[in-house]
């Protein structure tokens, strides 16, 4: 509650204002946003506290969250505080308590919104790989270093225990072979905010373009496994505008490859999710061709892509046309000079 | 000088020193970024021209990029210069020409990035689903005109050639059941950028949960379809970190329903796409709780998930079992004063 | 279409669309969000300017705003237009006009929103603590030289005197009484991350006015309980560049209050928290004045403050110097015709 307090410099305190691009379409700050917000208080607190001795210097990184319950939803306007201090140090890891309180600037009102506790371990700068000792805290109390054991050992044996827990989330194609269509297909989800769009409740063409170029850049770089860059965009057509509270769906995979070029096409997707009467509708799509550059930015061979089914192989057929017919359009013209 | 130009109102220039978000590791700004640059002018410059005449009010919303080529790569720290202008309306239509130049500021050279033609239809204002009418442009030669009218024909014709070209990028399971795992479940992938990370080059665990309710959130709000929000956050255990150029693939599937809450798994895994000595691994996991809220603020009853497969069945009885735990617990101990 | 124009080198205009995350909860745009756009103008331009001769590269670098009064509110939708000139040049500083007008591209509508003077100074890009010579701009009048020299020794002055008077804010007392200072006091704090940052690793001025616009409106917020707009923002001097890494701390406290208006003293202080051998520093400080505005836009009266301990009373006398100093400097001169 006291400020970055020079006695305690084992305690921290953020504020910021909630905004809407924090919220949900009903005004409600996604958990997300909160939990951002805990974790940099989090590693301030303890990088500072890892650095405090002469030694080696280090930075702290989140290793464990225990379990948080969100006791009251955050509205837009609201201001948020968070505030964490050390309470438990083991020889290579730091406890953080968190208290995150939302005020109504324009009431006064405070609520507590929720707490959580963070397991920071501190990692050498010169080599990242090398956990480095955590100075001891000062307990005020005797029982607080003892309960504090009690947490790390409980914390420990469940992330011992959970860490083999999970399966995998099944995907479409297991093992795709290298070079295939499948191996390098991607797709984002992406939930419309209010920055993405204009005043008036739809998508700027202009962030469905930046998305669309994301995706694309993921599936040549997954194909080809270096550094990438957009060559150039075949015409988009925006079949549908796209409203506020969408989920869109960017799906890229590639459809044909040249020796030093690759065609992505990419379709988007909006799924009124909220909105029950409405289906899922193809909202805009291109054709993106990407090229690969060395280190020193010329442009380097690509893997070739091997199409498998009877669709791959006729998409291939026309990027082959597409590619061509450029190629000729190119050297019949001019070259545009700059 | 001469802020917006009251002599040329069809003509706009924007400019805007380019950031580390702006590109990826190697430092080429992303394609993307140009774009969206390239589509802000475009609607400032056409909205303005669609608004010029006393009428009903409009905002220009984009139907169509023409293609475009990159022709030298922006780095960080150059200036973008993005200068549109007006070359053509027809009735319902305005086209607008983009020229991007790049600047270092340190060494004065500039470079023509790229160009581009983007067509922008006027939507009322009052009645999102009217066109509206354009005011025509003054051409300073007659051949404009012409020229203008025939690119007009052309995208016209291919507008309409390539709606219906697309098919769709085969999803794993087709049209699944309301209800059911495979229908609500998504995954969003996520190009790790600079102000995802420390100075270091890892992540931030924030950054990382943020990601995680983003998914969980979608994927409860496509069960429920409505107001949706965090209730809580199972124990969060980061496996390893995750670098700098990372692409992280963050998958969410609906595990276990109560009455008035749903528990989402999500699972991190981060791919080192560029760096092909390591291997995809698993980063991080947990589980979410979500309910769902009236427009007043109470909370709904969660239609009942249909576990189909076996494994579907088992993570059903698991989720059962942490949901029964959590309560008898709760019910154990005197509630949390705030 | 013609880019950065090759005769008048020393003037950029900035265009961008206002967007629901630059405003408060009212839609009026915060004064943080333009005073970020005005310095992103005078990078540009100083940063070019001092490198358009052949010699060491270098990189502008903020040190001083003067006042600047917020004429009139700008909204969501509408679009920014800054418009910076080089105006005077000394041996080692640069100082650049900028103007802001919005625009309605609705109706049409063109304000001036406000007028600043920004002070750069040249650092070496080998060696970040020596300043270069500023090439000399050419001057299309005689006096303008002699009037820019003018304005140089009354800055120079000014900001020798205020570089040591700013005290710390303390925070001391709980549960404050309504309408004192600690009451509304407020402090934020920020890791600096490589998208705050330039290429060469100092925070960006304009993210740091930003800042401290953001904590003087909480301050103003949690004073009045009202929707508050930034009227006028005093000389602000940047005592010392911050560097990636750092911690900064932000504190804003109420130092007086008239019928109508509010003052806040804005601090910044940098902790470089990784390294030890560098002290917590004064980076920055500035007098902001909020108002507080009616649903329709009307400005309301704003509770009294009440001063407590010896301090407050001492800063209040001299914000009431202030305040009325510059009452009667406006009623001086000719009111500005935007």
């Amino acid at each position: 509650m006291s400020g970055p307090d020079a006695e305690t410099p084992s305690a921290i305190q953020i504020c910021r204002i909630m905004r809407p691009d924090d919220a949900n379409v009903a005004g409600n700050v996604h958990g997300g946003t909160i939990l951002k917000m805990i974790e940099e208080a989090g590693v301030i607190i303890s990088t500072r506290h890892c650095n405090s001795q002469n030694g080696e210097r280090c930075v702290a990184v989140l290793a464990r969250v225990e379990r948080t319950d969100f006791l009251s939803p955050m509205c837009i306007g609201e201001v948020a505080h968070v505030s964490a201090e050390i309470t438990y140090t083991s020889k290579h890891s730091v406890e953080v308590q968190v208290n995150v309180m939302s005020e109504n600037i324009l009431t006064g009102t405070k609520k507590l919104t929720n707490k959580a506790t963070l397991w920071y371990v501190p990692l050498s700068l010169k080599n990242v790989d090398k956990v480095l000792e955590v100075p001891p805290v000062v307990y005020s109390r005797q029982e607080q270093e003892e309960e504090g054991r009690r947490r790390y050992e409980a914390q420990k044996l469940e992330r011992m225990q959970t860490k083999w827990r999970n399966g995998d989330i099944t995907q479409p194609i297991l093992n795709p072979e290298p070079n295939t269509v499948s191996y390098s297909q991607s797709s984002l989800i992406h939930l419309v905010g209010p920055s993405d769009c204009t005043l008036h409740g739809f998508v700027h063409g202009g962030v469905t373009m930046k998305l669309m170029d994301e995706v694309a850049g993921i599936v040549a770089a997954r194909h080809c496994k270096t550094n990438i860059v957009t060559a150039s965009v075949d015409a988009i057509n925006f079949h549908d505008k796209i409203r506020k509270g969408c989920v869109i769906t960017i799906s890229g995979r590639m459809t044909f490859t040249s020796n030093k070029s690759m065609e992505i096409e990419v379709l988007v997707d909006a799924d009124p999710v909220v909105d029950n009467s409405q289906e899922r509708y193809r909202a805009a799509s291109a054709f993106f061709t990407y090229v690969s550059l060395s280190q020193d930015g010329r442009s380097l061979p690509v893997p070739q892509l091997v199409p498998e089914t009877e669709d791959e192989k006729k998409r291939f057929e026309e990027g082959k046309g597409r590619y061509l017919q450029m190629k000729a359009k190119r050297q019949g013209q001019a070259e545009p000079q700059p």
